[in-house]
């Protein structure tokens, strides 16, 4: 591997997790369940961290968890404060793009490189944190979803690849469907299908360029789906695009034939069914790590600089 | 209003519709229930109108009306076709936005100016249409629609206001709530608001300046709207907007919290509730003709040149 790089250009990592360390959960999209982030909060406390809660992380404003400016401020105060070794998002719905013109990036970028974990509408932040502050990013679950903070205790393979990311580097994960043979390595960028779209002609917009495009989403029909890669197809984010990596599709109806009909012509490998982004279980990758997908182990291989095991 | 502009900048006004006239409906986006188009069709028959059917308009792929070339074809050889005084859209759905890529853009440039009639889906049609052909368009009703091809008979004000916009001006349309107080008169641009967002970082980007925004939506929760709105106002869409006209809302819960919250702060004179989108009454407008917003009247005015009434 010498001489290739095993980051996004530019990104920097992140330091991994270590018992003690303290995390702070925040809230900058939809309003939050108490007891599941209760619950979710306790399974990190277990992984032997000390969490601390943002001051508004509990706040309900309609779809929102409180004002904008409430949101933001717990974002960018988390990211900023010293003492905090990983700003993790308590759930997704929606609400983060509407901070992107809020937060002080120029303070955030002065401030030691951290993990940004989340999932679904936090894909704005990792798409932001990726332009703005340079960072890598961990696409995982969230304490305030079933899949950590559930009743019946957090689903275990999710646990266990969400523990590997915070501390070592990401577990390979293993698709189910090749739609284009390949192999592919370069950084994994994307996320949450519905919020790339939706970043479109913003100074957030996604660039697949010399990367492998991870995408996913939830409760959206193929016509829908159609649309958005569409979109992202005319606006040039596909262009260069080194390989595909699809996560799930909860109740998306059957969006295999839409999924090949506007990929397949890529010409570029395109591996689906990884157990990534909703539904359970949902491992974890980090987006600006090197990714590998290989179609014939159908796998995504991420690899995140070489890390000691701390946890 | 010597001075005055009547038409968005640089955008042609194809000639009204006079009896005898022969019209092609083509379906652009979603498949077609012939029993509503059969008595849509009866309608612009009914019309004084001589209509024809793109070779492919009864096809149907999944949620297409057949292939996109297939598509694609009826709708640029209906264009492209002197005998054609109006290419009429059968129906939305999805699949408009798909065609952008495949039409012959200078052919298509290079035939006489005539009306293109079609609301929902079609706004794709008509950003592009305005964008590449320059010349404006009518979002109004179509016969595919149950408002004009329903069993008990078209909509009579949408007929009255569709009939009027096609062979005279469009019919003054009167709203039922102020935003914000004012008056603006610009050209009027916009449709649906998903498919507004959709083109944003497209070669078929909206760009409100100077313009009167006219919005829709249907079938939309208000966070979607939200997420839209603010993809637009990200993307810079509504920088130097003139004025808003907001039209339908059809199942998209209450919008008005929201579309306040993101429409207010642009301090340009914003009306609601006028009868154009979805729904019924349908009534029809003219996109690139001069639209006055008078929110003491509580009305959007149309202006579409001197026109002499012909039907």
């Amino acid at each position: 591997m010498s001489g290739e790089p095993t980051m996004d250009e530019g990104l920097r990592t992140p330091r991994s997790l270590k018992p003690g360390d303290r995390v702070a959960v925040v809230a900058p999209s939809g309003p939050v369940e108490p007891d599941t982030l209760e619950r979710g909060v306790a399974v990190l406390t277990g992984m032997g961290l000390e969490v601390s809660l943002g001051a508004h992380v509990m706040r309900r404003e309609g779809y929102l968890a409180g004002f904008d400016a409430e949101r933001a401020a717990d974002l960018a105060g988390a990211w900023c404060d010293p003492s905090v070794a990983a700003v993790v998002c308590a759930r997704g719905g929606y609400g983060a793009s509407r901070l992107l013109g809020l937060l002080d990036w120029d303070a955030m970028a002065a401030a030691e490189p951290k993990i940004l974990l989340g999932s679904s509408d936090i894909t704005a932040l990792h798409q932001a944190f990726a332009l703005r502050l340079g960072v890598a990013s961990c696409f995982g679950p969230m304490p305030g979803n079933d899949v950590l903070g559930g009743a019946g205790g957090p689903e275990p393979r999710s646990l266990a690849s969400l523990r590997a990311a915070l501390t070592a580097g990401p577990e390979p994960v293993t698709g189910d469907r090749v739609l284009v043979p390949g192999r592919a390595r370069a950084p994994l960028t994307g996320g949450n299908l519905s919020l790339l779209a939706a970043l479109c002609g913003t100074p957030y917009a996604p660039r697949f360029a010399g990367r492998i495009a991870f995408l996913e989403d939830v409760g959206e029909q193929p016509y829908r789906i159609d649309r958005m890669l569409t979109q992202l197809l005319q606006a040039g984010a596909f262009d260069g695009v080194a390989g595909v990596a699809l996560g799930s599709w909860v109740d998306c109806g059957d969006p295999m034939p839409v999924l090949a009909d506007r990929l397949v012509p890529l010409g570029v490998p395109v591996l689906a069914g990884l157990p990534v982004g909703h539904g359970s279980p949902q491992q974890s990758v980090w987006l600006g790590g090197l990714g590998v997908i290989d179609t014939e182990s159908c796998s995504l291989t991420g690899l995140l600089g070489d890390r000691e095991k701390t946890m």
